[in-house]
């Protein structure tokens, strides 16, 4: 009788599970559940408003992902419970909410739910900036060696700086939470009846190092001095890494999923790096892209190595065992969404409602028929800044080479071919640094549904890229760790390497670079190169100074 | 009675005749013809087919202009011909023929009528480039001082590249022409019935100076052995400046114009040259710019000094007794319509037509209503390569600042506010060079027809701005050198300066420099600057390096 396991992944808008043959690696059925509350960013469920740049969530939406998803899986693949070693869940991240010992969500209490630091804060919630300004000032001025390992700078995303804005604006609710914890940490215990916390999203996104801990309570009291037992008190110091077993499904998840008491329960993980199996990487030497509207890349080492500009490094951060690295790109599918939005003429608009295509299919035929090099074109691929490898925010996009016969699908070319160039500098960087990139994986909506672009990619970074075979690539991971916490003797697999043989996929179809466009790609990657240091590197800061007169300008 | 002259103004694709009280200096009447042939780029009347980048036209229509609008304006006005004192023209540079002893176009004789190089080459024939590189290289090797007059090269539209383009590829109608002469000198000729040559033509487009005259013979043979006696046998030494008279009306012109025998002709003239004196320009220190599709910039000095990349500084070339010194921008209003065409929304498209106004008129408001400096954009207005101060073709557009926020309206303004900067650029350059630039003055189609550009320019060079007070200065220009060909003793003037007090107009509103604006655009100029110096003097060599690659791809 064959064995099954569940991954759910808990993504911005809604939650998706998927049960996998633990034999064959078959993906049997899949559900997806939309979040009756979205993302909160106008006003609480109460009609109460929220300030600018806030993004909230309701974590009874995650419940019901649980209460709909599991039970329509099982239904569909005609799978008994008992036939199930195991199930895990990946989660957005840093998306942290305040809840009483009991792990029940401060906005649940009738007290406190007309109050915004009482709910979830998504990952996307931009409104602890000013914590995060004043977090990364102290932060140098101490001298934290911290820094280096997230690139020199806290993202106001990450879990201090929301929970330092819930300190700041409502003290109470700070004073009532007995733990901050993230949703991904949440929801296991809500399967489990226990608490536990996982390497990935503390190491990320909350300071936390496996030798080092978190920052020091001289760190917190800077920050404020009743942070200065946050760690103790409202976070925790058992972590666990990915795979391990974080308890059982309780009574209570049991009639809550369907699932059969005692079933394993894996530790949470995040949806970008859980999809690092899902592809069949369990080894250094192997970079996973995940692009879609920005690009998160991750690739696994053996030492703990600064490279300049990543976005972390955690041991035991993705695969236990491994130093798992983390860097980005900030703007990828938005700026060719910019570029539809903004710089496409009438008449493409019109060709595209007349051929039945959408305006990126009609870019897209046109740019393919152009020649690398054929538009004399070259731009950086800073329109949100840069992430990896100069980490600043305040850089812009540039483009170079125009002339009165440039075609709008020639800058649509040119910045798909900045994105390229991004990566090999993000690929380049971690190999100057020790950190080899030897194969190449991408996965995520871009890479899955536009060859054009990914033949681009392989062109440029020379190396043949392989995609992801699975379209919920973070599902299947967690359901690969679901089988693994189960373990061999219930029908899963002892080690992720193990579950990775059966359960990982790539499609068989692959993106091999071509000679004759990779040498022209060079000779346009080394301009790029030194467009990216000219400007990016403090030769010419003009596009500081332009937001700084933009800035006096406005007000 | 009043006294009158006549300004007959040769365009690109029309003539035009204006008829002016020499009292009150109004523009009485004006006629416009249309040539009948246009521009021929492609076939010859008789169906002969044209080469690549040929722009030629028929003689026979210049004619008709004489013989349609003079007497129009003398039939709308009232203006009886024994009170016309003169007749003067202005013509499109160089645009030039071979004719006949006797002045008859080598493309009037049925024997020639079938060969492109008998015809007229209009200023934008483009034919002649391999010519031109030649020569530049030639006179670069030998050391030929005249290229530092024209700013390092010699242009394919200038005349001894048409004429060397006629001996490469047709020797025949080399041998037959008689003359190589300036379409303006030609149509001065066809009224006088004697051949004269102007100066501005010969010092602008012929490489003539006033005391050293041409090339010399050994550089003509360096060129081709044929050509050493060019000067002698096919052009003139006797060169006139402007509002000498030529001679006077014959009796054929007389029947073709319907002017009186014996009426004065004013020796022939430059259109962007003649506009100098219609504005009021008849001293040092002031700037005349004519802004269309590209910007010619002029200005008086009283001494001969070599300022880095003008177009040409010619004695006596625009005002008798000055040195007239010329500039250029070669992109200016084929920017907008190159962002109109090519990166407008459908959605602004669709605005533009539900309001009833054309797609610049709903940019120009939309760009209106940003503050200066607010876009966080600069760009390098160098589309079509920049010609002064640079002189360099190769070089191309380049924008920085860009967001995902950055709207259409702003870049658009940034394309404006770039070649504003470029003006700035221009006018700083003489002034280092000691060509002092006091007053500024505008006109063309869009200094004429844009306040909302023209303010941006007031704001970026930090000077008032007045506009040209006449819808045909180049027309009116030529109707005060006619007054003066005819002088005071027939009721003309003796100087183009008496002209200028009754005759040349400016608007009465003029644009200021605002304080504030100027402030932030100091500073965005500041960046633009640097920018220019980066990739346009030899630091980055990006552009060059892009365009060699895209001629490598493109084959």
């Amino acid at each position: 009788m064959h064995k099954y396991s569940i991954g759910v992944d808990f993504g911005t808008l809604s939650g998706r599970a998927v049960i996998v043959d633990l034999t064959t690696g078959e993906e049997v059925a899949v559900a997806v559940h939309e979040y009756s509350h979205g993302v909160m960013d106008n006003k609480l469920p109460d009609g109460t408003s929220l300030g600018v740049d806030w993004a909230l969530q309701h974590p009874g939406d995650y419940l019901d992902v649980f209460r709909i998803t599991i039970p329509q899986v099982l239904k569909e693949s005609g799978v008994n419970p008992d036939q199930v070693v195991g199930v895990g869940v990946d989660f957005t991240a840093c998306t942290m909410l305040p809840v009483t010992p009991e792990g029940v969500p401060l906005c649940f209490l009738e007290k406190y739910r007309s109050r915004p630091n009482a709910w979830v804060k998504l990952w996307k919630h931009h409104a602890a900036q000013e914590e995060a300004n004043r977090l990364n000032m102290i932060a140098e001025e101490r001298g934290e060696r911290f820094l280096k390992r997230y690139g020199g700078k806290i993202s106001s995303e990450w879990m201090i700086p929301k929970i330092w804005q819930t300190l700041n604006e409502d003290p109470v609710i700070y004073d009532a939470a007995a733990r901050f914890i993230e949703a991904a940490d949440w929801v296991i215990w809500q399967l489990t009846g226990r608490e536990t916390r996982n390497t990935c999203t503390a190491g990320y996104k909350a300071i936390w190092h496996k030798h080092h801990g978190y920052p020091s309570k001289d760190f917190f009291r800077a920050l404020h001095p009743k942070m200065e037992d946050l760690v103790d008190k409202k976070l925790s110091l058992e972590l666990l890494p990915a795979g391990t077993r974080a308890g059982v499904i309780t009574r209570a998840a049991s009639e809550m999923t369907g699932l059969d008491e005692g079933t394993a329960v894996a530790v949470a993980n995040v949806d970008a790096h859980v999809s690092i199996p899902a592809v069949g990487i369990t080894s250094p030497g192997k970079m996973l892209a995940i692009i879609g509207t920005s690009t998160c890349h991750m690739i696994l080492g053996t030492t703990e190595i600064e490279v300049p500009g990543m976005c972390g490094v955690v041991e035991d951060g993705i695969i236990e065992g491994f130093f798992g690295y983390e860097a980005g790109q900030s703007c990828v599918g938005d700026h060719f969404q910019w570029f539809a939005e903004n710089c496409t003429p009438a008449e493409y608009r019109n060709q595209a409602i007349a051929q039945g295509i959408d305006i990126h299919a009609l870019l897209t035929a046109r740019a393919a028929s152009l020649k690398p090099g054929e538009s004399g074109l070259v731009a950086l691929d800073w329109w949100n800044g840069n992430r990896s490898v100069l980490v600043d925010v305040d850089l812009t996009g540039m483009i170079a080479g125009l002339t009165l016969a440039t075609k709008p699908e020639e800058i649509y070319r040119a910045l798909i071919e900045a994105t390229a160039y991004g990566t090999r500098m993000i690929i380049e960087t971690f190999e100057e640094h020790g950190v080899p990139v030897n194969e190449f994986y991408a996965a995520g909506g871009i890479a899955e549904k536009n060859p054009f672009m990914m033949q681009i990619y392989a062109d440029i970074i020379n190396r043949e890229i392989k995609i992801s075979g699975s379209p919920q690539a973070p599902a299947l991971g967690s359901a690969m760790f679901a089988a693994v916490a189960a373990g061999k003797r219930s029908g899963g697999f002892d080690t992720i390497r193990e579950a990775a043989v059966t359960m990982a996929k790539v499609k068989d179809q692959t993106y091999l670079p071509s000679e004759e466009n990779r040498k022209i790609y060079d000779k346009l990657y080394a301009e790029y190169r030194i467009l990216y240091d000219y400007f990016g590197r403090g030769a010419n800061d003009v596009m500081k100074r332009l937001k700084l007169i933009r800035k006096e300008v406005r007000g």
